[in-house]
């Protein structure tokens, strides 16, 4: 089985998710990301955590997006950059990254993944926002929680010469951690950093990463998404919290389910209890 | 139009739904609430809060589940109890529900509403929990936020007799704030009053209200549902955020969509912006 | 006594308390507030919320800095302005400050007020920050929590010709609540509205309002003083939480103090408890 | 000087502080703990974490407390545990404990702690609570947040047999994570696992501990403290942010300071600098 060991005892096993959809109509982006964006954010992370990490990648024309119950069961943080297909994803594949990220997998949402269907269904909002890609704007990533493990070794501000814009309001959850918040040229701010832990899975939204700028490419990028790799990765197996157990008092660690007549099924063998005190 | 005026002109507008399932088929149920929970609820906070409400109820098995377009565009405030039909509830029906709390609309999840179709969309997680069902607990209502607005007026600690438990570890995202935890007789514990922000709109969770019990006749119990009411009763005007708007540098006022062509569109009137600059 | 009532039965009672020194030394100070930057702020106040308050002054030169035992108590709201005479603020004055706080009053601390005793009290760090006043920056105050109370009627963003930069990192506690962010023309951002609760009450801190600009006579920071005056408002009377109440089993509402040889003292009475059981 | 490495090069220097003044009155205190507290406290460390840390203790009667400048540069993470004696630790021990913690330096405060003058330092409230200490009570720690680093290994829930209890309301900043909420037999209910950032330093709260039961025996309470210890070690050197550096524009890497003249001071050297530009 894939998940009985830990990150403890392994290297983070890490999938990159691209749309990989502009490199191929966009000469502009093809000429910055020649082997697509996924391939270049999986190469940042190499390089800065090397044998602590194995990393591969992930594209939407893949059989079910990449996205395998065989694929999700054995990675252990997630990357996802999407843009100009996120209805193009099938639900029940969000539905299947979801229940991973809800029993343990780590997921980095960037950029434009602020309108994917993953992060719209954990957040539980519409993740708008306003923005402006006109070329006008260097985006200045300012860290607010400095001794956060994502902003180890990131400078005082991270300096992205060109970025397209996202400013407030942004309209998500309020941030379990707030990590970044970014000014643009035009004057806007954004929360451009933040955590949510959902279910027992870690999510970090990173906005840096428009398409037609070489961000993947800025050695502070990298240093943000590999330090958000190593925080996403879970310390323990997947765990499931589906279905909802029943406790008899005084026994708390025997979780049971009911059958339809009140009848008591062992939670994990999924077999009928016969008890003695006729409970 | 319906939601030209705010609560501060005019009564909050309360609907109640409720699964009205239980009372069907349990002669223990129809004993307590005779004409069905979400009545008791409903007369509960009418008796409380008088002329600063109206309130009106409605049924899973109403038309569309009485959840239509006009009725919650009519509705500041509605309280949700479901139980055994969650499943029932169609999803068309959850993303309206979910678009008007996004745009403004209060909403109280009580009880067995953590496991719903609308408040585990509003979290992202499983809303999953432990419980136990046999008679034997008192449950105990804690204040740990004692100005919290819905805490007020609520003995510390609130008594209720008889009460399902719940218990931790209750999978929801850490919530914004923590009015209530509540233990059992059992020595369980379960953040039993929580709140949340989701787009626009208020989200109060309270666990306490098995169909099985009197909770709802508990003068504590209605008064902690009247300060909800009012805690998350909308100051302003519903307000979409659905669509990301653009917006160019300096001009902080003015939202604009983009056509394919990269054309910019009014934001609010829809039409084609000529602009004499070329932009 | 002069917290018998609240400000559900009367006008919230706001004490603005000024340093009210650059005024007296610095002359474009006082020619932008010839009476003093607290009557600009007091009358700001008035003018937006009318007759729903009164509103007194106060300064560091008065009789113990006109923070008297006797105007706490029949203070609802503290707005704070120092800056260069912090240290001669003395510590039992800050000690009652922060009592009054802790047992319910609100307080707003404005701009420099970020390195006042009693701020640093009541968040325990140094509340340092970066700066800049070399009259080049404008600063665009941006709303991130759209339907807080404090942010109601305030435009997004709220433009502010001239002011002083602060810059992150701002060393306070996350506050429980963001609601302003604020940008610079030299690119740094700020943390600029802030909220605390500390014991039962609440805390604003709010960033904009140099000396040397005009930044109290701004319609939109008045906006924002107001919302906080009204945010910050108790809804029930002074509490106090100083001493640590005993209870035995069962007697949820009978508080007990104890003396040295453990003896019971009634938590109200201070008198000596005789109990039958022997307890 | 003895911070210029980190925890990721050589173990983490553990510092437990102990009041020991009971042991040295309470013949029940001194059978459960005949070499003091603080020495079981440091054995428990010691025990599960073996060669990733070296663990020192200090009590009250020490010179300065044992909180020498020296001693505390050195520490990396302090835990701190009194009760009978909060009075006569000096405030300039205090002031200098703040100042480490706000550095970098790691603080873990134990039970009865809660009253300490360095915790209320650090949350500016009063900290009180319920309690009862009759025999009567078994203690049951649940934890809320199963991911967290501290809840690593601690079994859901933590049953301590014996305990005095702590109820709420506690008079605490709503932390920043909420791990463990405590039942007690009488039924009142407990955060008793807390964090908080301050500064540059992390704060663990953790109630169980009573100097008449034998809990820091407990092997699920040693699991927590080394757990915690781990969670708030540094992983960089200190750092001061006691004053507030000016910037100028776009030299966001290069701090100032003023003189009274408005002179620019070099804010790594204290020197003077000159200008050419004038500025």
């Amino acid at each position: 089985m894939t998940t009985t060991t830990t990150t403890a005892d392994r290297p983070i096993r890490v999938t990159v998710w691209g749309e990989d959809r502009h490199e191929k109509v966009n000469p502009r982006v093809r000429e910055i990301y020649p082997e697509g964006m996924h391939t270049a954010i999986a190469d940042g992370v190499r390089a800065l955590l090397g044998d602590a990490v194995t990393v591969t990648t992930r594209v939407l024309d893949d059989h079910e997006h990449g996205m395998t119950e065989e694929t999700l069961a054995a990675t252990d943080v997630l990357l996802w950059w999407g843009h100009t297909a996120h209805d193009e994803v099938a639900d029940e594949v969000v539905d299947r990254i979801q229940r991973h990220v809800l029993e343990g997998m780590g997921i980095l949402v960037l950029h434009s993944g602020h309108h994917s269907k993953i992060f719209r269904r954990l957040m539980g909002t519409t993740c708008s926002l306003r923005w402006r890609n006109d070329g006008s704007d260097r985006e200045l990533v300012w860290t607010v929680s400095p001794r956060h493990p994502i902003a180890e070794g990131v400078p005082q501000p991270l300096v992205i010469p060109g970025q397209e814009m996202y400013g407030e309001f942004f309209d998500v959850p309020d941030p379990d951690e707030l990590v970044f918040i970014s000014s643009f040229t035009g004057g806007e701010v954004f929360r451009s950093g933040i955590t949510y832990r959902r279910g027992y899975g870690r999510v970090f939204y990173f906005s840096p990463g428009d398409e037609v700028y070489p961000v993947y490419h800025h050695p502070g990028v990298q240093r943000v998404l590999a330090n958000g790799v190593r925080w996403a990765a879970p310390t323990r197996e997947r765990e499931s919290y589906l279905v909802t157990p029943m406790y008899l008092p005084g026994e708390f660690d025997r979780p049971y389910l009911t059958d339809d007549e009140g009848r008591l099924i062992d939670y994990r063998t999924r077999e009928l209890v016969e008890r003695g005190d006729g409970a």
